[in-house]
């Protein structure tokens, strides 16, 4: 399939140089070309240019003839699909009932000592087949693709037992297969300890180092490994250690840290090389400095900030040092029940004052990077898969995260498909 | 039009006793209905009741014959449509550009003081035609309408000299004719001082008593009059002038009241007897002794808060002290673009701490009461105008304020028209 998009008020994030991802003050700028146009051929972008050019272009001929879907954009924006780097939407039921103790005055820690918050889901996950854990996961995907997203990493994490967590990463592998999205799997056996390990956490780190990681890899179910690293979770320690065992079996890290503490979590993510440190509300200039030579992308998620009422993670400072910065959603049913990319854009903007071109990089590009699929997404490219939204009518680009309860994408694009 | 709904999972906030508000501990009370049908025709409720009850009812032989539009709502709820008693949708373009003044840390007061925020759209205002107005504001009724709103008040206050009030207040007359939705129109002349009226404020304030209310009152442009008093704003005393000039003329008070200080706009609303006092950031015992025993209809706004963060409204206090209390969204281009009532919701849950059940009746029949259509719309009661939502499939009502990124909304009824 042939698509033509014309008239293009201004395409975002045209990238030239396919840098694999956008720091510091670089963030500030937004690369763009106005009234534009974009060729898109078997799944692919194969070319842009200013709609002044066009006629003299290559894609005058190639568009001339065979099935091309022309789309007249007047008014209307490009941008790369959002890359939602951290879900975890593959879970049974929501959990509104324990949001509403949250309401009535409830910490996530008392919750969870209660039995709730991911035990809760754990529970449930034991119980639902595979089957019905696609078929909600599915819907979820759907109506994320509809608000722009265009690849998503979904965590395993509400198992907590071998086979439980193996029957999750099935889930994700068949998602894979059934979805039009680009996604990437995480195994987390360390999201938190079961009930039953509960005096005897080492034993759990036993079971996921010497059963689990080797089944998961064996299986080649899962892309990369995740660690809640974290006060109340588990400590640096225990990271490192499942660090080393999944480094041998080439799993790399994509972590939990620093959400409720200083933990420790951001340097033990450094040292394994992990593509990704996410959550970083308590961050402080000794991890932005161990993040500053580093090949690991700080990752923010407002949605769980927000929902939670946490500090909001230093964004602003972050990216002064010099950081990049990528934004994901955090989909869960229990801190943060939204996978709306559009309305994270808005928190990065309100809450933690990045400017509209700096969230617009963190939820494409840069999210891209934390997912490992840059070379393929993120940014507008020859040769890039053709992820792409189209806005609605918008005055500019920083309508995007301003009008913050209003959904801004017209149309989605994925794999060259309407 | 006759419109049959079967198998409602659930039919919330069903009033039998046409409660023109609900208040304190009640406000935590839903009053619902499962497994329910609902009859309307001719735009109205006609009745309702248990799906096991509706092979005896009247409703099977009126829906027998004619034109019925049947609709099966399994594993759908039903609930009154938003009444939206605070707005500001006239206006020219968005504002955009001082948002990234204000992300880059300017204040709301000082954005002011350098001829931002109101006075931009004052500005705007007096170029744009009443047509290009009347476009814009249709275009965001219709988005609000698509996310649940089935009645909106509207505030002049863009215009702040006698011939640009009184367009916008035409505009809103216009908007009656055209929308389907409830409108109300309030006069809103007191919301800034204008730059020429600088150091003789007075002298505005004359011109609206004198000129303007006599105007919007003779050519009957508005059903409420409404003054902002607050710090920096409108003194007590200048209010107090203004309501006593609109009383006379047969105008009842919306005030915007205690958004930056204790202002005292809470008392001298409710001096006046006014429909509602809204923001009330600032809301103290004092202030609440004055609510106790009022008509006026505390009305929060936590959209401004949110987007301008300010401290919260205290509604948990407001509530527990036996006070009803409304939401709106206060949608307008400078310190709330968004008319989302289903985020609102959220806002007024996860943030305010109000339980789903205080949220559900804070945004139908709060709502309704504080623009003063308590009558005719805000519960599924039998002969009012049937403004309804039909939910998505979602699992329990607690899931509208919970799931704060998704559209719960999936079919809209107004005055009994899909």
């Amino acid at each position: 399939m042939k698509i033509l998009i014309r008239n293009i008020k201004a395409l975002l994030q045209t990238d030239p140089d396919n840098r694999p991802l956008v720091a510091g003050k670089e963030m500030s700028k937004l690369p763009l070309l106005e009234d534009a146009y974009l060729y898109v051929e078997d799944g692919v972008i194969r070319g842009f240019g200013e709609m002044a050019a066009f006629a003299d272009s290559e894609f005058v001929k190639l568009s001339s003839h065979g099935d091309v879907h022309e789309i007249d954009a007047t008014g209307r924006m490009v941008m790369p699909a959002f890359c939602d780097s951290h879900t975890h939407i593959v879970y049974d039921g929501s959990r509104e009932i324990e949001y509403i103790d949250k309401i009535r005055g409830l910490s996530y820690e008392e919750i969870a000592r209660r039995g709730g918050g991911i035990l809760n889901s754990a529970r449930r996950m034991q119980d639902a087949s595979e089957l019905q854990l696609v078929e909600q996961a599915l819907e979820r995907l759907e109506e994320v693709r509809a608000l722009g997203t265009g690849a998503v990493e979904i965590k395993s994490g509400y198992g907590l037992t071998t086979e439980s967590e193996l029957k999750m990463l099935r889930v994700i592998r068949k998602l894979k297969e059934l979805s039009p999205l680009t996604i990437r799997s995480t195994f987390l056996g360390a999201h938190a300890v079961p009930a039953e390990y509960k005096k005897r956490q080492g034993d759990y780190v036993d079971l996921i180092i010497e059963e689990m990681i080797p089944r998961v890899a064996g299986e080649g179910l899962a892309d990369y490994i995740d660690v809640f690293c974290d006060r109340g979770f588990f400590t640096v320690e225990e990271t490192d250690r499942i660090l080393m065992a999944a480094m041998k079996h080439g799993l790399k890290p994509k972590l939990h840290a620093n959400e409720l503490d200083y933990s420790g979590g951001i340097q033990v993510g450094v040292k394994y090389d992990a593509l990704s440190v996410d959550h970083l509300e308590f961050t402080g200039d000794e991890e932005i400095r161990a993040l500053k030579d580093s090949n690991t992308m700080p990752t923010l998620l407002p949605g769980a900030a927000f929902f939670l009422e946490m500090v909001w993670p230093p964004a602003r400072k972050m990216i002064d040092s010099g950081l990049p910065v990528a934004m994901a959603s955090d989909y869960n049913p229990g801190s943060s029940p939204s996978g709306n990319m559009q309305f994270v854009m808005s928190l990065g903007s309100i809450k933690m004052k990045m400017l509209p071109e700096e969230v617009i990089h963190a939820v494409t590009l840069n999210g891209a990077y934390a997912m490992g699929v840059q070379d393929e997404l993120g940014s507008i490219a020859p040769g890039k898969k053709a992820n792409l939204i189209i806005t609605k009518r918008i005055p500019t680009y920083a309508f995007l995260p301003y009008a913050y309860g209003s959904n801004k994408v017209e149309q989605v694009i994925i794999n060259g498909k309407i």
